[in-house]
């Protein structure tokens, strides 16, 4: 046998393995399909992949775990934090999980969790889909394979918000897992039009800082009520990679911050514990801050203003509403090294960040000659993230067919061997 | 056709499907060996799997990143946390990676990170060795299907620890993963017996605490020195299901907790950043306890004694040594919302535990008529895991073996269906 011969025989069953694991790891294959049930059992047995969820109402922590079914959870980017958020969601048992992202699996992706290097070449959502729907068959799985920001996407988007929830209902989370300023605004603009809530969230770039934020319009905050001030910095990929720069970035961060987030949306859909207004992680110090900050009554986004004038006559009818435990002024958690608190009730235009960057210059920088940009990203995980939003949007990427075989197809490609 | 005849069919199918996922997903096959390196590239292109990584030397994070590879880190249980660990260990590209653990994959596993619906039946250790390599083939796997805590089992543990590192070296970090008191107990004894650094975790049976914390023996508190104290409680899932209880478990809180556990062993091994002794996380209200325990005087481990008596000649010779950031005596963390700290220098057999017991009810728990253990377990993450050590260890299990096959078996296979 030649060397060529030898070469080729290695190609074929290259590619016989690949076609093998594509049929095996097919959505609903039959090894997971059979785990597939109409109720949440709380049976204590090896085979009953619920059991250890179901335990949080007999530990009296959740007071009816199976509400979970109900709930749609949109995630906005798969990529590090994204896809660990999507499979530990999955995990949970969410009724329904809708994906979008525009970006192909690589195996520069291999440093952060969930992706395989098998997968790279598959788009992202088409490989997150059949690793999910494996892993939990129960799971209702809808993916997009497109760039919102593009202004031909909008209204899809809008439209999934509006409708995609279970029995066409809206959705009842968005939570942002994208890389980039114009995603977060988009997602922000959505929101604040269909009063979503959401949450936020996001790594620095050296990879050691990130955080979450949760966004009720008209309550707390929106993106664009003070964008660059409360964000760790994150830099789009696309436009580094250009530029022959890299950002870092570690699974131990992001496995983090999903872990931190997808918690915090627990917390809101079952209704336990205190859900986080912003909470940060640094990772040098294992400091986490925690801070709430009010919505900006000059925001750009009209859509936020009257998401604001409405809660204001709702708290009015009904004094006692707050969404989760919302005090009347600006919350500043016990454990808030730097004291930071936003005092006035009706502050002008810019005077949230501005009054902000003066407490984390007087607290946390002496005896320094820097300039305000420099001292805020000498901060722990807050800094201005995004100077200016001239990023442009990457073309949209063609979606990956998923590949369908039977035992026939699979024969022939032995036969060839 | 007979409906026999289908469902034997289809059971060959399965069997068939089974056969082919081992064979992809054997260690070193050949999908993913091709990115096998001898050297982590800085190169910032789409196929270097360590671009972001060494990226974080550009940041002026770490010195030197590729000195991970130079490292060894044994993993002692491999379930909720130990998993997610090594995953994220793989990911990094740590030079060698020792699992323990005497347990098989089972559904009731799903609701938490890293396995596969599956791979139900395998041991842990083999299943997670599998998945792995197909990760990064660069990491060296060990595996040992054993449970540490048997007699005949310690000496074998004790030599992997001695000889187990690159080049025969001890190995360089111990990670305990594991969900019992005398797991625990054994690593302490191994660890205090070397002089070896190891990290405790843990996570509550309720599922929204958890905790690390790391030892080096004679400079901080060993597990024997104050064990019930600061280990948030955990039960032995053999003992649970033995009486029809179980613990709950959530994918958020194990992998937040994994992410700190390896986030400071990372920072440990490349010399970033400032290592936590002891760090909680409450996920009810997103707080994250610090604080540093020194090691009982009084300790009922004879080698911890030792450790104690040669860390204090250390410091005697070298006044300036330190480990990591160590005061002279107990630190407690700015953001300490207790206020604990344990004042005495040379504090009686029990008054660490009793004077840190007396804080958390003067602190935490007021107008109340409850005993010592209740108002422990009302404090967030810290209470009595283990009022007694009788729990018996489980019988080791035995070692599911790696299949073997090449394409004429499976062309036998084929040819059966």
């Amino acid at each position: 046998m030649s060397l060529e011969d030898v070469e080729n025989i290695k190609k074929r069953i290259e590619n016989f393995k690949k076609t093998l694991m594509e049929l095996t790891e097919a959505p609903g294959s039959q090894e997971t399909a059979e785990h597939k049930v109409r109720e949440m059992s709380a049976e204590v047995v090896d085979s009953n992949p619920y059991s250890r969820l179901m335990a949080l109402q007999r530990m009296g922590i959740v007071k009816n775990y199976e509400d979970i079914r109900k709930y749609t959870v949109v995630v906005v980017g798969v990529g590090g934090v994204g896809s660990v958020t999507a499979e530990m969601l999955t995990r949970c048992g969410i009724g329904k999980l809708v994906l979008f992202d525009y970006d192909k699996v690589e195996l520069a992706n291999m440093n952060r969790l969930f992706y395989q290097p098998s997968q790279a070449g598959l788009s992202k959502v088409t490989a997150a889909s059949m690793t999910l729907t494996k892993i939990n068959p129960d799971v209702k799985i809808e993916t997009y394979n497109t760039n919102i920001t593009l202004s031909t996407q909008f209204e899809e988007f809008l439209n999934v918000l509006k409708t995609g929830g279970i029995n066409g209902d809206r959705v009842d989370l968005v939570l942002s897992c994208v890389d980039n300023y114009e995603a977060r605004m988009t997602i922000n603009a959505a929101c604040n039009e269909l009063g979503l809530k959401w949450f936020e969230s996001g790594v620095s770039e050296n990879a050691v800082c990130g955080h979450i934020q949760y966004i009720v319009p008209g309550e707390s905050a929106c993106f664009a009520c003070a964008p660059p001030l409360v964000v760790a910095s994150d830099i789009d990929e696309k436009t580094l990679k250009k530029d022959g720069v890299c950002a870092a970035s570690l699974p131990t961060t992001m496995g983090v911050v999903a872990g931190l987030l997808v918690q915090n949306s627990l917390k809101k859909l079952l209704g336990f514990g205190t859900v986080s207004w912003y909470l940060g992680y640094n990772a040098l110090s294992d400091f986490f801050p925690s801070m709430m900050i009010k919505p900006n009554p000059n925001c750009s986004d009209n859509f936020c203003l009257k998401q604001q004038s409405e809660f204001k006559n709702r708290v009015k009818e009904e004094p006692e509403y707050t969404n989760v435990d919302l005090p009347e002024d600006i919350v500043t958690h016990e454990n808030n090294e730097w004291g930071i608190s936003l005092a006035e009730d009706e502050p002008t235009a810019s005077n949230n960040t501005t009054e902000l960057v003066e407490l984390l210059k007087t607290e946390n920088v002496n005896n320094s000659t820097k300039s305000d940009e420099e001292y805020l990203s000498l901060n722990d995980g807050i800094e201005f993230a995004y100077p200016s939003a001239d990023q442009t949007a990457p073309n949209e990427e063609s979606l990956v067919k998923e590949t369908e075989l039977n035992v026939d197809d699979l024969r022939k490609q032995l036969s060839l061997l």
